[in-house]
């Protein structure tokens, strides 16, 4: 998407890869909404950790920054052994890989990379078709997101309330983003609609992240505590929710996202609103047979005790600029909300059922969750 | 409830009035769990800013300061002049009751202290007979949270993993708290139980003042983002969820609580696990017929586009200590969480309908919500 820096309007994407340097570049997102920034990581266990520390996250824009830590640590290799070269891969894999469990777009991203590097006969051969294949796996992500955007388009109409849970924009992805596709794609075409952010603790993605996007993107929106959308939906303030996902189970149709998103799909349900899960082909996992299989990260209780943020004064805040960098973040600073003495428990994500989700916006269509593994042909599963 | 404060382990009443210099004593619960200060309020106004401004806070705390603010106002009045005397009353009663909307309990309160002073033919009968409501209504106050303890005692039992929302303890009453009462009365029957404390967003009073409480009382508990529940829930980790409430229709059965409540109602009602709501008479509300008739307070959105806590390093805790004061925090601070140029809706209180509700637990019972007015008579309702 375009982002103003320090007044230039460019465009830019999540991750990014430089072949003269062998540089992923990823937007540092811990510093957004305050700071923008892009970090250079010049090796693949410098990219895996930042996965891990969340510099990068959501489930296709890690899946991107996998690619190319692979296609990263492939050109790193000095030598022509081949079968040296191939162990040196997979400790690249595993690192890669492990950074965070619960998506499966790592997963599938590296399974497709190494597939493709098969066709080389040489190192050098293998390193570049790793490159040309993180390449591929990124622009394919792109066209997705767009994919998403003109099939979702027909949900968001003149008036369309949507509420959205954590961060599926484009900083979740490569570009575009996943639930805010439609969103996007109903500006381009002149609609007029109102978001409403769960702010998402305890990383509060939704605050940080999704608000930033929509302000710059100029879209109407407030952020919400994530008690307050019950209240709202009950007195008729919302009429549809879309969300993202790190993994969707092709064989029964559970959705595994940001924890709370479970809880979002129960009020739906009560309230008779339609939620839909936004994903590319990427975030299908046609193994898994049971919901209860994915696994749940447990992030560290810090998170949840405590919060990030830039010291400010209530009240004060910078003018309503759409600029990523002119406004003057207070310090940045982690203060302790909670009781000194306690501790907290902090699953990252849960697990939504089939029967509570009205669909799944997919580049190649809607689906409904059941309906995945007849479809699984036309999306790209087993056969 | 005891404390320890400064070394030294002393009862404390969350609310409590000093007859000689006419003041009233709140503890400081915008400055908890960092410290421990004793505010003194020294004329009405300051009374009903310290309600509004949050420095207490809980339907029944608020009652018995707006209960004990009344009697401030009243023995502040010089003069002899009856007339005079009642429209001043009517002004110390306005200000008071308009501190806070939602909770009807400091309305009941002021009702209750006016009425016992139109047994004085004196402005001076008048004073001395508000203050003797006032110690009445708090003291009432402190016996029906100890009743409530005595009622939901056998919900308690070994093993049994408790949810609760906000803070209902004795930082939210005069003493002993609504929700906490029966857990309190379980450990004293030597019961071994768990709390998970929803932290609460956007005010934070679980995870500041009910993990304080709890950790002080050496209550086994968790803190849980407000996202998290749903999911424990569905792993078929808790068992019960028992809440406070800022006003229960008796005609209806409806319940207003902290923003929230609603969807962990919701969340219950799907996993068919049992919802209390905890009581004091004080919180039934006889008049209005409609859950949508209750005025649901709109707060600054700062609270939900930031959070207040003290500045510290993840990772670093100080000593799992039960003192009040021993802790060393950092520097209050307000961070900004999400995008400067956002905004937010701040909804404070939800309603939740009375099918998603077990039972009241009140001093005199556990009742279904449908039946307080058919037992209107036990419960001090209109005849």
């Amino acid at each position: 998407m375009n982002v103003t820096v320090r007044g230039h309007r460019q465009a830019c994407r999540t991750v990014d890869f430089d072949a003269a340097t062998n540089t992923v570049r990823l937007i540092e997102q811990r510093l957004l909404p305050h700071r923008f920034v892009i970090l250079s990581s010049t090796d693949y266990q410098k990219t895996a950790c930042a996965i891990r520390d969340m510099v990068v996250r959501g489930a296709p824009a890690i899946a991107a920054t996998a690619a190319y830590g692979l296609a990263q640590g492939a050109r790193a290799f000095r030598g022509r052994d081949l079968a040296r070269f191939t162990a040196h891969l997979e400790r690249v894999r595993t690192t890669l890989e492990a950074a965070r469990p619960t998506a499966v777009d790592p997963v599938n991203a590296l399974r497709q990379v190494l597939q493709a590097m098969r066709e080389g006969r040489t190192v050098a051969q293998q390193q570049d078709l790793a490159l040309a294949a993180a390449r591929a796996f990124a622009d394919a992500s792109v066209a997705h997101c767009e994919a998403i955007g003109r099939h979702g388009l027909p949900l968001i109409q003149d008036g369309t309330r949507v509420l959205t849970h954590c961060n599926a924009g484009w900083l979740a992805c490569v570009d575009v983003g996943t639930a805010t596709a439609p969103l996007y794609a109903a500006q381009a075409a002149g609609r007029q609609f109102h978001v409403f952010c769960d702010e998402t603790r305890p990383r509060c993605q939704g605050a940080s992240l999704t608000a930033w996007e929509l302000a710059h993107q100029g879209v109407s929106h407030h952020v919400l505590a994530d008690n307050a959308a019950g209240h709202l939906m009950q007195r008729g303030e919302i009429d549809l929710v879309i969300v993202g996902s790190d993994r969707v189970l092709g064989r029964t149709g559970h959705v595994a996202n940001k924890i709370g998103t479970y809880t979002k799909a129960v009020l739906a349900h009560r309230h008779r609103l339609p939620f839909y899960v936004a994903i590319p082909l990427s975030t299908l996992d046609w193994e898994l047979r049971d919901g209860s299989e994915i696994p749940i990260e447990e992030r560290s209780e810090d998170e949840v005790l405590g919060a990030w943020g830039a010291v400010a004064t209530p009240g004060l805040r910078s003018s309503a600029s759409t600029s990523a960098s002119t406004s003057r973040p207070g310090r940045p600073a982690y203060v302790r909300i909670a009781n000194p003495s306690s501790h907290a428990r902090n699953p990252g994500f849960d697990v939504t059922p089939p029967e509570l989700i009205t669909g799944i916006i997919t580049p190649v269509g809607i689906f409904k969750p059941r309906e995945l593994w007849r479809q699984r042909q036309r999306l790209g599963g087993p056969a």
